[in-house]
């Protein structure tokens, strides 16, 4: 088992990471030193049917649990099911010594957090990812919900009172959601670290990963995010950097629907546009074709779908959060493994995207 | 005009306090220094019916603004409320640099701040109490809407970025909303000010309450308020303090039905038998008839109504967010302007309630 420490200007905690750490929950828990009454331990469906029972079982043994399933994917993240949790968190009679384990992918992360961050204006709450994906979101203690009209609007900045990474429960994760994780893994490659993405772009194939390697990349990964964490916990400066590839990412993902498209396949595309960007605008100098045809050996999407139009997905890019005044921050990257922001404006992100996208299809 | 300043461990801001520095706001905002792009201002239908337009007057001169106004009473700080006003932020395009206004008593204000606090994981919000009561709530950062099952059981610890205190607005209040305002005030000097306490005991009714006096009241209350906040923002130690007369306060409230009695009725109830419970479990000296009589003569009520079971308002404050693992930590005067807490089983406190009943009717 391996531990970091996440600091941040309003907490400090540590990511446990290791095989089959989540035998060893009780003691992990016991030494965070933390009044613990009760907990609510929030899962999928999904990791419920694999793990629910057993996690149940193991927590037990020492406190009051109880345990509660909410949809698999995105659409748990919705007012409705945060209002039912909330409801449970009340009718099990948990007190402000009560903590939430938000045991899942982000979904479950982003969800329960929330509900941790509302209930009775706070409670603990500890994250034991069960996704790569999950790596990204499961430090730096964003949290939130979806409102219809966009994601993540409703939300808070509440940090978890530590991370138990489990990596043993990777094994049973699907490609396509391992192959979703690993862009967030490049992502944090691409902005911070050249020597670490030169070590990824010599995977070939995501099924010659093996458990040594994915151990190492979620141990850096979580590394640079929390570093970027530590000197800007609350987005107002270089945490905006770690949007890497998702402006364009969350605008996609929208357009097709939520579920459609997996979140690390729509930022491939976020990033391989921002690449794009990146030296066209930023006179990033790069290999761009090498990236390009790394993204597609590893099964990553290249292009958008034609019927999805540019105007619309401007538009959806200007009602993101980092929008101000009209003006957006875009990110990019001045050379690789350093990042900047690039204000544009609506109609120069257009021109931009319409360019990509026509030498995308050329 | 005064200005006080509220240091907190996440942030620290002004309390401007004066009569009529509501025409003033546009200067006071600017003098904050914050980003600014458009204002969210939210009001309830009382307020608004008085003051609204002319507020949106004041602001709309250098702003963007949008009033939003919500059902008096407590009735408006409900999920479907909340929802309701993320609805109205998203549609107004409000970005992170936008702003929203609590132009109200404690309800809009505990609802804005929650809105504020939650959308795009938290934006700027300013305080613009427009009751006496407010001067408690204002200041200090907690934030909330309430459960079927609770009052305030969703919320968060969220500070403004300023408070306006016009007291000019007091002069339209109702008397039983400025009994329900004093309480607090009497309860801030309770624990913290015995001189203070002495000058507010030669008040013989509330109509003899000058414009000076009530202006000196607030800024002592928010005095006080603010020196506990300084330390312990999130109530994990003396804060619970302000919770003096509040667990029974918050009880009687819930089982009259919200709106059937005033927040500083109840408080002033929670008072008289937390002094009981002063001076017999605590030994706490005092001349108790006195104050009894004073509570009286300010036309607080002074004993519960019999159709309210002492069990069913046992159980109530067992659910309090203070209770931990079946204990609740009752706040106590040892003396007068000197506060702790006692920790009491639920049959311990039962029986101290049943017994302070029992000499209110005898």
């Amino acid at each position: 088992m391996r531990t970091l420490h996440v600091e941040t200007a309003s907490s400090s905690y540590p990511v446990f990471i290791g095989e089959g750490i989540r035998k060893q929950a009780s003691e992990l828990l016991s030494s965070l030193n933390r009044p613990l009454t009760s907990i609510l331990l929030i899962t999928d469906e999904e990791v419920d049917r694999l793990y629910g029972e057993e996690m149940f079982r193991i927590l037990e043994e020492k406190w009051s649990v109880k345990k509660v399933t909410v949809p698999s994917g995105e659409q748990a993240k919705s007012l409705e099911v945060y209002t039912r949790l909330q409801t449970e968190a009340i009718s099990f009679h948990m007190d402000r010594s009560s903590c939430i384990i938000a045991f899942g992918g982000g979904v479950v992360g982003d969800l329960a957090g929330f509900v941790a961050a509302t209930f009775m204006r706070g409670i603990d709450f500890i994250q034991m990812p069960t996704t790569l994906l999950a790596h990204d979101s499961a430090v730096g203690g964003k949290v939130a919900v979806n409102h219809p009209m966009g994601k993540n609007l409703i939300g808070a900045f509440y940090q978890p009172k530590a991370v138990l990474y489990d990596t043993e429960l990777l094994h049973t994760l699907p490609q396509k959601e391992l192959r979703s994780g690993m862009a967030e893994v490049i992502k944090h490659a691409f902005i911070y670290d050249q020597a670490f993405l030169e070590e990824l772009l010599s995977i070939q194939a995501l099924d010659d990963i093996n458990s040594e390697q994915l151990n190492e990349m979620i141990y850096k990964g979580i590394s640079i995010k929390s570093s970027v964490v530590n000197q800007d916990e609350k987005e107002e400066g270089i945490r905006a950097f770690l949007n890497f590839g998702h402006t364009l990412g969350h605008a996609v993902e929208a357009e097709y629907g939520y579920g459609q498209i997996t979140h690390g396949d729509a930022v491939a595309l976020g990033m391989q546009f921002a690449l794009y960007v990146s030296e066209q605008a930023e006179g990033c100098q790069m290999d761009r074709e090498l990236f390009t045809e790394w993204f597609k050996k590893l099964g990553y999407p290249h292009r958008i779908k034609q019927e999805v139009s540019t105007s619309v997905l401007v538009n959806r890019m200007m009602n993101d959060k980092k929008t101000r005044g009209g003006i957006i921050q875009f990110i990019v990257l001045k050379q690789i493994g350093q990042v900047a922001d690039h204000a544009f404006s609506k109609d120069e992100l257009e021109n931009w995207l319409n360019k990509w996208r026509m030498e995308e299809t050329a």
